[in-house]
């Protein structure tokens, strides 16, 4: 079996490799509209399998192609990756001293058969001073994450106390929940 | 502030680099036998005191000497780190398709002032067939992990469904936390 993944994102080709899953990495741009009526769960999901459908190439035996959209969703809203300072700090600061969700969804598709489903997991902050806040943005530069953070840095260090579900849901691949999926694809 | 990091694993000393803390390494042996009949919350924190109190050094000002114990209980008690494949066997056995508690213990100690406190996380793991546990056990060895497991792992990554707590707590420090202590510390 052959794992196609579609995405940039670093961290989630460390999360591939860590399965011990056989991969390569394809990148394509694909717009990221989505209906802000959907449930977040169906936001995350349709976003994925969007991804799939985008796939530029024509997938052979034994390949799997992989796509996955992470959201943040606090106040019954999506935060989308920020454009600039002002946005990060205006994200962190209302993530900070709550609950948010993280959803994340993935597609897996094969020549003959496609699945999707998303993965939720609850993240618990604490409050930070704005210096603190001010001197994450600066020194990490969060802008290519979901919600302005990242839970493998220094703000997932300091600022997370607890999270509830899947921790690598949160860094944007289940891949506990990915390996089972597989398996089953696998056995058909 | 200088954190002496009194610690041998590598995971806690890259925990500690995340927080941008200055710190050094120390180690030196201490034994790490408790008393079974303490609640797992105490049996941690105990013995990161311990490991405080056998610190060869005199600490100076500014310096913030910092110990931790984790353990992994299940049933009611403790899986210390396995002697050889066939305890690993067992201790991974039992884990899996169950629900266990880390805790992991820690002890800041500087010239005039000691603190102490356990922090636990309950971790749910899947089933995995004994095929795939003995491919993590020869594969990735884990003799010197309490529990016989690493949460950063391929065991982390299949077999590790959700976490409710910190994660890096199960890592082997609760970043969080310590960084919100010393925050309390730095101010006095």
């Amino acid at each position: 079996m052959k794992i196609i993944l579609a995405s940039k994102s670093p961290r989630r080709q460390e999360l591939i490799k860590g399965l011990e899953l056989n991969f390569s990495i394809v990148t394509y741009e694909v717009d990221e509209d989505f209906d802000a009526s959907d449930l977040p769960s169906d936001i995350a999901r349709k976003l994925a399998v969007k991804k799939a459908h985008h796939f530029p190439n024509t997938l052979i035996d034994d390949e799997v192609l992989l796509t996955a959209d992470t959201i943040v969703w606090i106040n019954g809203k999506v935060l989308n990756k920020p454009a600039n300072e002002q946005e990060s700090f205006e994200m962190l600061s209302t993530i900070c001293g709550a609950t948010h969700q993280v959803f994340t969804g993935v597609c897996l598709k094969t020549i003959d058969k496609e699945i999707s489903f998303s993965e939720m997991s609850s993240v618990t902050c604490k409050k930070l001073s704005d210096e603190e806040i001010y001197h994450y943005i600066r020194n990490y530069k969060p802008f290519d994450k979901a919600g302005s953070y990242g839970i493998q840095d220094w703000f997932g260090y300091t600022a997370v106390e607890k999270i509830d579900g899947c921790f690598y849901n949160v860094m944007g691949l289940p891949v506990s929940r990915i390996y089972e999926e597989l398996k089953k694809i696998k056995k058909k």
